[in-house]
C-alpha cells in the first residue's frame, strides 16, 4: 500500500520553486537604474553567462564520458546497479547546472537593482539583495529536493511497483530490502551527477574568481596605481564576474550536492533500519518505508520553513548600521533553525515507529526510541548553529585572533603570515572537537541513521543559509557597480554596510558548508559500508592502513594543485591586462575602452583548464585503488572494499582539517588586513592603510586569498565526491563473489533449533572447524576445515542456511 | 636453555661505546686554537651546559611525576605490568639524557677544533667535524642498544628465569608467551622514558634554537644592521648554542627514541610470531626466542657496521669542493646500508625458523619463509635510502621546486610564500606513497613483524645517520667561530664548504627522522593492538571514527602551539637584546662586552616554559580519551582500546603529513633564499642578495624557520610518544575484564570433533543462537540467545572450550 507521504516532499519542493518564481519576478521588476550602471551590470551578466556557456560545453563532454563509464559499471559481473543510474546521473548534473544557472542569472540581475535602490533607501537595498539571495537559495533547495524525490517516486514504481514487497530483479527473487538497496544504488547516480557539477563549479569557480581578483589587483592596483573596481581596468569585469562564479554558483552547487547526498545517505540507512527490524515495520502508516521517507520529508518541510525565515529578514531604518542588518539576518536564521527543530519533532515521532531495533557494530542490537532519533536531529541543528560562531570567532573583525594577527603585522609579513597560519591551525581544535562530539552523540542516540538524520536536519536550512550567503556577493557587486558608475558617496556607503555584513556571512557560510560536507561524508561513508556488505573497516590490516595514509595525503596535494592553478591563471590575466594597457590607446585616460570580454575569456579558459588535474586526482584515485586491489587480491572484494573505505576515511579526516585550516586562516588574514581601514592600535600608535604593518597584512591576504576562496572550499567537494564515488563503486565490491573474510564479519551465527544438541567440544587429533558467514542477503557461506596431524583440507559451501547444513552433513558422512 | 645470543647485542653496543670513547679522546686531543676562538667556544659550551642543566632540573620533576603515575597504573585492576616499569622508565630517561649530554658536549668541543683545523687543512677539518658527529652517533646508538638489551637480559631472568617456559606471575600460571608479554609491557617503560626526554629535547630545543635565531636576526641584522654571528650581538652565543641544542641534542634524542621504540615493537611482534606458531619454536637454537632476539641482533650489528661506515668518510684534497665532501659522506652511508642488508640476510636466515606460521588479520594463517622476513628488511632499507632523495629533490639547491620558488619571489613575498607552501604540500605525494607502499609491502612479506623489522633494519644505520647529521651543526658552529674570531677569509671558505654540505644533510636527516618515526609508530601501533588483545580497529564504529578525527587534529594544533611559542620566545629575546644595546656602554663599538649569558638564560627559560602546553597536549589527550571512554563505556574495554587506537592512527597519519609538509616547505624556503647568494636568473636578469626578490625570499625563510626547525621535527616526537603512551596504557585495556565484542572478534569458531553432527538449520518459531568467541588466551565466551515470538533471553558462558560446551549442554537441557 502506497502512502501519500511519498509525494509530499516533491510537492513542497514545487511550492518552494513557485515562491521562488514569484520572488524572482518581483526582483526583476525593480528599477535596474540607467546609463553606465546598466551597462556595467550588462557586462557582468554577459561575463557570467560566458563562463557558464564554456563550463557547460566542457561539462557535456564530461557527462558523456562519465555516463559511458557508469553504464559499463552496471555490466560488470556482480554489479546489481541498474542501467538507469545513467539517467539519474545526467539529471543530477543537469539539475545542478540549472540551479547554478538560475542563481548566477538572478545574482547578476539583482546587483544593479540593489545599487539603484541604495541611491534612496537602505531597507529597500537589503530587501532586493536578500531577495536575490532568496531566489538562489530556494532555487537550489527546491531543485535538489524535487529532483531527488521525483526520481525516488519513479524508481519506487519502476523497481518495486510502489510497494514494499519482495520481487524479482535480474532473474532472482529479492526481498523488499534488497530491492530498495538496488533502487538506492541507482538513485546514487543523481547525487553523483550533482556533485560532479559541483567539482566544476566550486573548483573551477574558485580558480576563476581568484585568478581575476589577483590579476586585476597586481596590474591595476600595484602597477598602474588605479583603485579597485576602476572601469579602466580590463580585468575588473572578470573580477566582478568571479564573485558570482565562485561565491554564488560555486557555493550553490556545493550545497546542492550536500543536500542531495545527505538525504540519499539517510535513505540508505533508513533502509537498513527496516532490515534490522526484520525487513518489515509492523503498523507503519507510510507504506512500510517510514524511515526512508523521513529524510525527504524533513528536506521538503525545510524548504517551507526557509521561506518563512526569509520573510523575517528586514530592517526599517534608513540609518541602520551593520549590527541591525546582521541582526535581521540572524532573526531569519534562528527562527528557521527553531522551526526545523519543532518540525523534526513532529515528523520523527509521526513517521517512525515508537521503538526501532538497530544494530550497533560491536554492541549488538539496541532498542531505539523515535525520541532518540529526534535528539540526533537536534545534534545536527546544534552543529550548524555553533560552527558559525566558531568560524566567526577565528575570522571576525575585532576578535582576539584577528587583533593578534594585526599586532604581528608590525614586525613584518613573515610574522603576520606565521600568525595567520597558526590561527587557521588552532581553529581546527574546537571545530574538530565539535564534529567528533556530533558524530559520537548522534551515533549514540540512533546509530548511523542518527548521524545521517543529524546531517539532514542541518541541511534542511539550506535555502535560508544560501539566501544569507548569496546576499554577500550580490552586495559586493552592487558596491562595485556604484564605484564603477561613479555614483554619489552615500550610495557606496549603503552598499558597504551590506557588503561588510556579507563578508561575515561569507565566512560563516563557509563554516556551514564544511560542516555539511563533513556530516554528509560521514553519512555517505556509513551508507558505503552497508552497500558493500562489509562490517567495518579495520585499519589494523596493513593495506587498509596504507590507504588511510594515501587518503590523508590527497587533500594536501589537491590544495597545492589548486593554489598553483590560481598562480598560473593569475599570470595569464596579468599578461593580458598589461597588453591592453600597452596597446589600447587612451585606456588610462578613460577615452579608450578596455576589452573586458578578453579578460573574462582568459579567466574562463584558465579556470576550466586548471581544474582538470585536481579533478582527475579526485576521480582517479578511488578507481585506481579498486583496480590495484583487484590486481593484488582478485578474490577478496571485502578487503578491497575496506581499502577503499580506509581511503575515504583518510580523505574525509584530512580534508575536513585542511578545509577548516585554509578557510579560517584565509578569512583571518582578510579581516586582519581590513582592520587597517578603520585604523588599529599597534604598540600604542594608531596605524592605518599604507603603513608598513598594513603592507605586511596585504601580503598575508595575498596568501589567504587562494586559501579561503579556492583550495579551502574545494575540500568540501573533494571529500563528498570521493565518498560518492565509493558509494557508486560499492555494489561491485559487494559480497556477491567475495571470499568470506572470517576474522571480522558481523553475524557469525550458527542457528540451531532447540532439538539440535550443542556442539561437543573435544581435543582430538582430527578435528573439523566450521566457520560460517551469513551475508547481507541472508546467504550462508561455510568454510569447513579438516585438520589432522599431517594435513589440512578445506571445503567451502554456499547457499541458504538449509542448503549449507545439508551439504555439510553430506560432506561429513563422506 | 639460554642462548649466548641474548648477550651479543649488548656486547656489540659496548664495543660501539668503546670505539666512541677512543674517537672522543682523539677529537679532544686536537688543537682547540687560542685567544678569541677559544673564548667564544667556551661561551657556546657553557651556554649549552646551562641549557642542559635547566632542562635536567625540569626533567627531574617530570620524571618523578611520571614515575608516580606509572606506578599507579601498575596497581590498577587488570593491569599486568610490573612495578619495575618505573625503574625502566627512569633508566630510559637517564640514558637518553646522558646520550644528549655527551653529544652536546662533544659537539661544542669539536666546533672550535674544526675551525682550528680549517686554518690549514680541509680534509683535517672534515675529519674532526665528522669525528665529533661519529662520537655523537655512536654514543646515542650504543646507549640505546645497551640500555634496552641490558634491561631485557635482566627482565628475562627476573620474569622468566632466563628460560622460555611457563611460570607463575601474580599468582597465576602463565604461558611463556604471556610472561614475555608482561616482560615487554614492562620494558616499554624504558622506551617511554627515552621518548619523554625526546619531547623536551626536540620540542624545547626547537623552540630554543629558533627563538635565539629569530631574536638575534631581528635586532642584530635588521635593526642594528650588523652581520650574522657578529660578537657584538648579545644573542649570537645563544644562536650558536641553539644549533647544538636543536640540531644535535634534539635530533639525537629523537633518533634515540626511535631506535629503542622500533626494536621494542619488533620484539613484541616477535613474541606474537612465536604465539602464532603454537607458543614454541621447535628446534630454535636461541633459547626459543629467536624472533624476539633478532631485532636486537640487527641493532647491535648495525652499530659495528656504522663504525665501518664512518671510517670510510674522508677526503684527500685540500681543494675539495662540496661535491667531494658530499661524496665522501655518501660512500660511508651507502656502504653502511649495503652491509646492513647483507647482515640482515645472514641474521634473519640464521635466527629465524625456515618457515613461520603468521596470522594475517582477515586472511587467516600464512606460512612465511624467513626469506620473506629478509625481504621486509630490504623494504625498510630502501625507504631509508629513497626518502633522502625525495627530501633532497624538494629542498635541494638548483632543483626544480626551488627554482620555481625563486621565480615566484619576483612578484613579492605573497607569491613566494604560496609557492613554498605548495612545494611542501606537494612533497607529501611521493613521501606518503613511499610510506604506504612500504607498509603494504613489508606487511605482505611478513605481516606486522615484517613492518617492525623493516623499521629495525632502517634504524640499524642510526649511528651513521646521526654522525652525518651532527656534522652539519658542528661545521655551522665552526664557521660562526671563524666569523666571530675574525679569522682569515679562507678559513671561513673551508668551513662554508662543510656547512653547505651540512645543510643538505640536515634536510635529508629530517627525512630520515620522519621516516623512522612513521615506521616506528606503525610498529608500535601493531604492538599496541596485540597488547590490548583486540583484533583490529574498526573505524566504522562512530566513537572510533570520532577519535580518528580528534587524532588527526592534534598534530595541527601542536604545530600551531609550537610556532606561536617560537614567536613569543623570540620576542623575549628581542626585548633583551634591545635593552643591552641601549644600556651597555660601548657595545656597538666593540669596547663594551655583551651579556651573552642573559640571552642564553632567556632562550632556555622560554624554551622550557613554552614546551609545556604542547607537552601536556601530547600526554594528556590519550589519557583523557581513556578516562572518557571508561566513563561512557565502563564495561567495554575493547571499545575504549579501539578508540585509543583510532586516535593513535589519526595522530600518526596527520602527524606524518604535517611533518613532511612543514619540513620540506621550510627547507625549500631556506634554500630559495640561499639561491640568491650566488645569484639567480629571474625573467632574464641576474638577481642577487639585496634585491626585492631576495627580500621576499627572506620573508619566506622567516615563515619557514619554525616550520623546519620547531613544529615540523616535533611531529616525530608527537606521533611516537602518542603511540608509546598507548602501548603503556594497553595492558589496562586488555581483555581481562572486557565484555565480549561479538561483532568483530577474530576466531569465531565452533570446534566440532568428527562425530558431532552438523548443525541442523531450520526455520522455527523458537530458535537458539550461539555466538562463541575464542580470545587471545584460548578462553571461549559463548552468548546463547533464545528467541521466541514474544521474548528473547540471553545467557553468557565463559571458560575453556570444554567447560563452555558443558555449560551450554546443561543450559539447553534445562
Amino acid at each position: 500500500m502506497e502512502s501519500i507521504m511519498i509525494y509530499v516532499p516533491a510537492i513542497l519542493a514545487v511550492v518552494g520553486l513557485l515562491f521562488m518564481a514569484i520572488k524572482r519576478s518581483w526582483v526583476l521588476k525593480q528599477d535596474p537604474g540607467d546609463g553606465k550602471m546598466k551597462e556595467i551590470s550588462e557586462y557582468i551578466y554577459e561575463g557570467a553567462l560566458a563562463f557558464l556557456k564554456a563550463e557547460y560545453k566542457l561539462l557535456t563532454f564530461f557527462v558523456i564520458g562519465a555516463s559511458i563509464a557508469l553504464a559499463a559499471i552496471t555490466f560488470l559481473p556482480g554489479a546489481t546497479t541498474h542501467l538507469s543510474i545513467v539517467i539519474a546521473f545526467i539529471f543530477g548534473a543537469v539539475f545542478s547546472a540549472l540551479a547554478g544557472n538560475m542563481g548566477m542569472k538572478i545574482a547578476t540581475k539583482t546587483n544593479v537593482r540593489t545599487t539603484q535602490a541604495a541611491r534612496t533607501s537602505l531597507p529597500q537595498a537589503l530587501k532586493i539583495s536578500f531577495g536575490g539571495g532568496t531566489v538562489m537559495g530556494l532555487g537550489v533547495a527546491g531543485l535538489a529536493v524535487l529532483g531527488l524525490t521525483a526520481f525516488f517516486i519513479f524508481f519506487f514504481h519502476f523497481f518495486m511497483n510502489g510497494q514494499w514487497v519482495e520481487g524479482i530483479y535480474d532473474g532472482e527473487t529479492r526481498t523488499a530490502n534488497e530491492l530498495m538497496t538496488i533502487l538506492l544504488e541507482t538513485l546514487a547516480g543523481f547525487s553523483l551527477g550533482a556533485e560532479s557539477i559541483a567539482l566544476f563549479a566550486r573548483v573551477g569557480g574558485g580558480i576563476y574568481t581568484k585568478a581575476a581578483d589577483v590579476g586585476a589587483d597586481l596590474v591595476g592596483k600595484v602597477e598602474a596605481g588605479i583603485p579597485e573596481d576602476d572601469p579602466r581596468n580590463p580585468a575588473t569585469i572578470a573580477d566582478n564576474v568571479g564573485d558570482n562564479v565562485g561565491d554564488v554558483a560555486g557555493m550553490g552547487a556545493d550545497l546542492f550536492g550536500s543536500y542531495v547526498a545527505t538525504v540519499l545517505a539517510a535513505m540508505v540507512l533508513g533502509n537498513y533500519v527496516i532490515k534490522d527490524m526484520g525487513g518489515i515495520i509492523t503498523g507503519d502508516k507510510f507504506g512500510g518505508i517510514g524511515p526512508i521517507l523521513l529524510p525527504m520529508a524533513i528536506a521538503g518541510v525545510g524548504i517551507i520553513i526557509s521561506i518563512i525565515g526569509t520573510m523575517l529578514v528586514k530592517i526599517k531604518s534608513n540609518d541602520a548600521k551593520e549590527a541591525q542588518v546582521q541582526g535581521a539576518l540572524n532573526v531569519g536564521n534562528w527562527v528557521s533553525i527553531a522551526l526545523i527543530a519543532v518540525a523534526c519533532f513532529f515528523l520523527v515521532t509521526w513517521m517512525l515507529p515508537a521503538t526501532m531495533k538497530m544494530k550497533f557494530y560491536g554492541e549488538g542490537y539496541h532498542e531505539i526510541s523515535s525520541m532518540r532519533v529526534f535528539y540526533a536531529t537536534l545534534v545536527g541543528l546544534f552543529v550548524g548553529a555553533v560552527i558559525s560562531s566558531v568560524t566567526e570567532y577565528y575570522t571576525g573583525l575585532g576578535k582576539k585572533p584577528i587583533l593578534a594577527i594585526v599586532q604581528k603585522s608590525s614586525t613584518g609579513a613573515g610574522t603576520n603570515i606565521i600568525a595567520g597560519l597558526a590561527t587557521g591551525m588552532v581553529s581546527t581544535f574546537p571545530t574538530v572537537l565539535l564534529f567528533a562530539s556530533a558524530i559520537w552523540a548522534s551515533y549514540a542516540f540512533a546509530g548511523f541513521y542518527g548521524v545521517a538524520l543529524a546531517a539532514s536536519a542541518m541541511m534542511a536550512t539550506t535555502a535560508m543559509q544560501l539566501a544569507i550567503d548569496a546576499f554577500g556577493p550580490i552586495s559586493d557587486n552592487a558596491g562595485g557597480i556604484a564605484e564603477m558608475s561613479e555614483l554619489p558617496k552615500e550610495v557606496r556607503q549603503r552598499t558597504d554596510i551590506l557588503d561588510s555584513v556579507g563578508n561575515t556571512t561569507a565566512a560563516t557560510g563557509k563554516g556551514f558548508a564544511i560542516a555539511s560536507a563533513a556530516l554528509t561524508s560521514l553519512a555517505l561513508f556509513a551508507a558505503y559500508v552497508t552497500f558493500t556488505g562489509i562490517d567495518g573497516i579495520n585499519i589494523f590490516k596493513a593495506p587498509v592502513l596504507a590507504m588511510l595514509f594515501v587518503g590523508g595525503m590527497i587533500p594536501v596535494v589537491f590544495s597545492a594543485l589548486a593554489m598553483n592553478s590560481v598562480g598560473k591563471a593569475a599570470m595569464d590575466m596579468v599578461y593580458e591586462v598589461r597588453r591592453q594597457f600597452r596597446e589600447i590607446p587612451g585606456i588610462m585616460e578613460g577615452t579608450g575602452k578596455p576589452e573586458y570580454a578578453k579578460c573574462v575569456d582568459i579567466s574562463t579558459k584558465a579556470a576550466l583548464r586548471e581544474m582538470m588535474l585536481p579533478g582527475i586526482l579526485t576521480i582517479g584515485f578511488p578507481i585506481a585503488i579498486v583496480l590495484l586491489g583487484k590486481l593484488v587480491y582478485p578474490e577478496n572484494n571485502q578487503l578491497i572494499a575496506e581499502m577503499l573505505g580506509g581511503y575515504m576515511a583518510g580523505v574525509t579526516v584530512s580534508g575536513v582539517l585542511w578545509a577548516v585550516f585554509q578557510n579560517n586562516a584565509g578569512g583571518a588574514w582578510d579581516n586582519a588586513k581590513k582592520s587597517f581601514e578603520a585604523g588599529v592600535m599597534i604598540n600604542g600608535e594608531m596605524t592605518y592603510k599604507g603603513s608598513d604593518a598594513h603592507k605586511a597584512a596585504v601580503t598575508g591576504d595575498t596568501v589567504g586569498d587562494p586559501f579561503k576562496d579556492t583550495s579551502g572550499p574545494s575540500m568540501n567537494i573533494l571529500i563528498k565526491l570521493t565518498c560518492l564515488i565509493g558509494l557508486v563503486i560499492a555494489p561491485i565490491l559487494g559480497s556477491h563473489d567475495a571470499k568470506p573474510v572470517i576474522d571480522d564479519l558481523e553475524g557469525i551465527e550458527i542457528v540451531l533449533d532447540e532439538t539440535t544438541p550443542a556442539p561437543e567440544v573435544k581435543q582430538s587429533t582430527k578435528e573439523i572447524r566450521i566457520e560460517s558467514v551469513k551475508d547481507a542477503d541472508g546467504k550462508v557461506k561455510a568454510t569447513v576445515t579438516t585438520v589432522t596431524d599431517s594435513a589440512e583440507a578445506v571445503e567451502v559451501f554456499e547457499g541458504t542456511e538449509a542448503e549449507v547444513a545439508a551439504k555439510i552433513e553430506a560432506y561429513k558422512k563422506k
